[in-house]
């Protein structure tokens, strides 16, 4: 780590500690300069880390502050799985999750959907219409497999944002993030083989294994730098892994961003163990932090990252447009592709291109982040007001997901059909891992605070969490 | 066979062997009564079957007469494929085809894309206007995995069509009928097991097979008839085949209907053996007589038969909505649909079952139908007239595609870069074979004739038929 890292981790530490209060003056950049012995813009680099981070916010003319609102709660504990490959279970009850008819008595606040209210999609329900009404046959068309060239264009675009200099040819439209995602996988594993997973990881991510009847280790997760690279490192020497899959940008469940070094050195790890690695950055374009984290694709000269992402959680999932960037792996996800779904929907595609052509998205991102960064801020506040102190609460640097650790003789899924009774439902957190864990776990979607709607839920959830019939 | 379908087959192979020439009168409904001692009705019934295979037109208050412009020329011949499973080949050909950018000079007249033009689709559009303008947000969420409930009722009621019952809850939408084929080959298959599929047959599924590590049985096709019973159970008998994959209804690319009874046969087999059937009923609504043929799903009482289809071939393949009726495999199938794409578009859903539920489905299908009839009566005049007698002609007897088999010695893959040059392109013919047959063979897409195009891109290839260098 350099100077300002250094610093950041250090002053960061503190505020966890309790010497600096939420909404307390942190100190100045002078002092720290020269306490520190290091220039006034290392200090400053270092607040705007911390800012990234969400520990503390500038005022201007007065100096840093630490976040109001912000918890001295702990963070979720690293979780040490079984280091050893095993098959994904937890379909039964994703599936029974997922064809529940929605109640209309209950809040799901645990889902992976953004605001889709926002004003500034109107300009995309606009490019819709436009194209229905000039009854563009194009959008009834079969597509080219590797997806709109229009869109193409605007993702390489848009791509330079992660420092990804791409070509559109190098680019595959998708039918959302899942399809890029089980075609990476597919298009890397026979069944029986191993890839290495984020444990705590996306469930989408841990059914794809079953589902290609490929076997997944878990690995520990830093609730702040993510993936530990130790204990990946350990996995690739014990076991033939085949890839490695990571969420490293506004992380599902838990929303680290991987520090940029520990990126590079997972793609240096990568390399010599001669692994494809798959990266998930479907939240990346929500980090908190300007510019936005650099992927681990943006780092590679190889073609060994397959780089998969959607606008399903900056823009809208019901659109079910995503994309892969595959690397040297074009040709066999081209195939992977056109068996699973031929083309993708065409007209989605359409409007996406006309939308980001016209400016839209950028608008429509700063809009969203600012939101979710100030709901985090309330939310974290009704978190440390209404959870017992032990309840441990990841820190996200992007996105709109939150992660809860109870303590460990909870049952979440017992909790949840307690809360569901109350009107609200979480996600349960053993979907998040290939072999159950995390049973004392919840992941909470802060999108939308819909009025009181989740101040009262995580009340609920802090009442709930005092009855002793949930061990 | 019964006596009406016995009389049919009679009849038709007088048609054929050129006792009776196009235009010409068929024997009167009294006459053959009394000459085969059989009732007014059963010929009739019979004239109807011949009238559904594309031979017989009758004419107000005259009769029975030869279609006009049908051909004498030969049906395609009985392939004998090698009956042993191998793994499917073919996939550069076909990816290089796919990613070729379409040049404006030249005419493909290969594809499998309907008449997308069509004044009844203007309801779509409307629709799919209608939808995007009120700002449904229901259109940008992410719809259930099984489908939009109100598509699912729709697709219900199109299925009685086909004499099939099933509920809502017993359907899966799909992106397109290429993942619903996709969902079924890996719900039933591990790689290295054995499906056994129709020799010729869609390139799709054959890539299918190939994309999931499944071998292939080729089973010899009957232009007529379609998959030959017998060579299907000796295989069946032979090898641990998993899976028969069929499209009986409409069939790509010989476009016969497989008679009630033989499907029933082949349910049987199933059932002997103990295999699942997918069935592929995409272009099945396109049968060009009424009522449209059963399915095998129609016959099905245990949930043995995954029906597979879409609304590619019958309305528009841009829109990416297809289904599967999985019958017992529902669960499993869910697992591959919600890996393989999560939930399936939202918009064009919810434009299709508008469209459906507004009555406007079968004014669309009655146009086509006809329209597809029509050209067909006028493609086959100028193949008769445009190509050697020794070319083999299917007989569709739905859809909008023909297949064409050259002399042994022709290469249709060097014929086709010879007609590029005229400005013109089929499909080749081997795509549609596991092992890389039917390098003799042409499929024809008659959708739309496209002005003069059509014809004179039959008799360039009549042209290019005469020159010796392609063999």
């Amino acid at each position: 780590m350099n100077l300002y890292h250094n610093l950041a981790a250090l002053l960061g530490q503190r505020i966890e500690q309790g010497l600096y209060l939420p909404g307390q003056r942190l100190p100045s950049v002078r002092t720290l300069s020269m306490e520190h012995g290091v220039s006034l813009s290392t200090v400053q680099q270092a607040y705007r880390v911390l800012e990234d981070q969400g520990l503390a916010v500038p005022r201007p003319k007065s100096g840093y502050f630490v976040a109001s609102g912000w918890r001295q709660m702990p963070l979720p504990r690293t979780c040490r799985p079984a280091q050893r490959p095993v098959e994904v279970g937890q379909w039964d009850l994703l599936l029974k999750q997922m064809r529940s008819t929605p109640r209309a008595d209950v809040q799901y606040l645990g889902g992976g959907t953004p605001d889709i209210g926002a004003p500034t999609l109107k300009p995309l329900f606009s490019a819709l219409t436009r194209i229905s009404r000039r009854h563009d046959p194009a959008m009834l068309r079969y597509d080219n497999i590797q997806g709109l060239s229009d869109l193409r264009q605007q993702v390489v675009r848009l791509l330079v944002d992660s420092d990804c200099q791409l070509h559109p040819d190098e680019i595959v439209i998708t039918t959302g993030c899942h399809e890029a995602l089980s075609t990476a996988v597919r298009t890397l594993c026979k069944p029986g083989e191993i890839v290495a997973v984020e444990s705590p990881g996306f469930h989408g991510i841990m059914q794809t294994l079953n589902g290609a009847g490929v076997q997944a280790v878990e690995i520990p997760v830093d609730p702040i730098t993510g993936i530990s690279l130790e204990a990946l490192e350990l996995a690739l020497e014990q076991w033939p892994i085949k890839a490695i899959l990571v969420t490293p940008t506004c992380n599902n469940p838990l929303g680290f961003n991987m520090p940029e070094e520990r990126k590079r050195k997972l793609l240096r790890l990568a390399q010599r163990f001669d692994v494809a690695v798959i990266e998930d950055d479907i939240y990346g374009d929500l980090a908190y932090g300007y510019p936005r984290p650099r992927s681990i694709k943006s780092m590679d000269q190889e073609g060994r990252v397959l780089l998969c992402s959607s606008f399903s959680k900056t823009l809208a999932p019901g659109l079910r447009v995503g994309w892969i960037a595959p690397g040297r792996y074009l040709e066999q996800v081209l195939h992977m592709k056109y068996i699973g779904t031929g083309a993708t929907s065409t007209q989605p595609q359409m409007a996406l291109a006309e939308f980001i052509a016209a400016g839209h998205y950028h608008p429509h991102l700063r809009r969203v982040r600012s939101q979710y960064k100030r709901n985090l801020e309330r939310v974290s506040g009704w978190l440390s007001h209404y959870l017992p102190t032990s309840a441990g609460i990841s820190q996200p640097q992007g996105g709109f997901l939150l992660w809860i650790e109870l303590a460990e003789e909870i049952d979440a899924l017992r909790l949840n059909e307690h809360l569901g009774s109350r009107g609200y439902e979480f996600a349960v957190g053993n979907i998040f891992s290939a072999a159950g864990k995390y049973r004392n776990c919840l992941r909470l979607n802060y999108a939308l605070l819909q009025g009181n709607t989740m101040e009262s839920a995580i009340k609920a959830l802090g009442h709930e969490l005092k009855d002793a019939s949930l061990a």
